[in-house]
């Protein structure tokens, strides 16, 4: 037994969908989530000042005592990739569990969807091409994404033309497999099935429920609890994170500072 | 005779779009713009937030010798309101020149555009009944323009839906004055005016450009600089510098830590 929480870092608030699925799948577990509200997006930022803000909030997280340490944000974990452990606690990224979870598919192409630096940094690709050199990946920015999520236009008009626009090389291309490759992608979830049809999604959260069980670290005690502490406060955000969340019930968000 | 440059506070590139009318109508001024990009976007910040950015900013253009400084950023003018000089140095924001311009178009109404922060500050709004209280003001917070004009999505489908989604009111109440409260919407002015027909736009370069006229400042020599520096550097913003900036010719990008 160790009730110690498990910590969770996103750029905002896109990775309490990722909370959403680990708190569901591990209810015995407390966690600690931060996100960095006052300097999001991380995704059009370079690595170094990702590195940099990112170093701050694992920090935060150590402090914390959590027992492990899961960097919910893609463009954040792409500056992670490969280290297993931040000043001795065990960290995970996303990227690794999501490159080994599409390839269990089994198509011959797997799409990979993420902000620009998530991209750019061609993170899931080459891990998936170390892991299976034969699949082919093709990456797509999908920079509307996030922002249409984050105002609450979804399942419309609107979020129908953006998908389109980003994804329609997938759907004539017959690709089987997609990353949904950010944490705020499976809030658009079934808009993208309505446009791609049959296809599998791979979304973070039930990939990193895996990812954490592998661990076995010392599961927690009865009685847990779920803090969010973010490093901004505005009225939207507490919105979002409720519309986030949803239906699990969600506290006060915490304001820190880094 | 002064060659001191003026400075310019955007939290990003858009302000470029001020400065570019700044350096038409001023051909002898020099200028120093700094662009927060490492930390954008202001617009869903809370004010004390913005505050703290915003000083270190305004101080890093003090170091640079500058005879004035513009906060070209709306949600960033809203918190400086009312304040004449920074540490001594002339300060001028947005919002003050924007409400007097707009009330000079002489409609009963006008309609005020901006971030979520620009909207609830209600500093247009306040700002204007102050000067005219019989005007009645209409606040929009838009907040995807910003993305779309950053994405280059403009002037298609996808514009024109979101255009309508925020102002069909402004359309159906036949508002004869907006005021485009954030430096990127400049970008989508022939969309807005298409949508709307026939309209007053208030655009915050020409406001500025009478501002600093009357301000009285000694002006600077025939051989001017510009200077444009960034929090950080992507290749993302060095091609929207570009693109913002047409025809103007723009050097490279100074990359400053704060």
């Amino acid at each position: 037994m160790n009730s110690r929480p498990i910590g969770i870092f996103d750029s905002g608030l896109g990775g309490l969908t990722v909370l959403k699925v680990l708190a569901k799948n591990f209810p015995n577990e407390s966690f600690v989530y931060l996100g960095d509200i006052a300097r999001l997006p991380y995704g059009n930022k370079s690595p170094e000042t990702i590195r940099k803000y990112g170093d701050q909030i694992l920090r935060f997280l150590k402090d914390q005592d959590v027992k492990a340490m899961v960097i919910a944000c893609n463009s954040a974990s792409t500056v992670y990739l490969g280290e297993k452990f931040f000043e001795g606690i065990p960290l995970l990224n996303v990227i690794e569990p999501g490159a080994r979870a599409a390839l269990e598919k089994g198509t011959s192409t797997i799409a990979v969807l993420g902000t620009s630096a998530t991209i750019r940094s061609h993170a899931y690709e080459q891990t998936i091409k170390t892991l299976s050199s034969k699949t082919t990946v093709v990456e797509i920015a999908c920079p509307l994404f996030v922002p249409l999520v984050e105002e609450g236009v979804v399942h419309n008009e609107i979020t129908d033309l953006v998908i389109k626009r980003y994804l329609e090389k997938v759907k004539a291309d017959k690709i089987g497999t997609v990353i949904l490759g950010c944490t705020h992608y499976p809030v658009l979830a079934d808009d993208i099935r309505k446009f791609l049809g049959n296809v599998n999604l791979v979304e973070s959260g039930e990939v990193l429920t895996r990812e954490l069980k592998s661990l076995n670290i010392p599961s927690g005690s009865g009685t847990r609890q779920i803090r969010v502490c973010i490093t901004d406060v505005t009225d939207h955000f507490e919105r979002l994170a409720k519309e986030l969340m949803a239906p699990e019930r969600l506290g006060p968000l915490e304001k820190i500072v880094l």
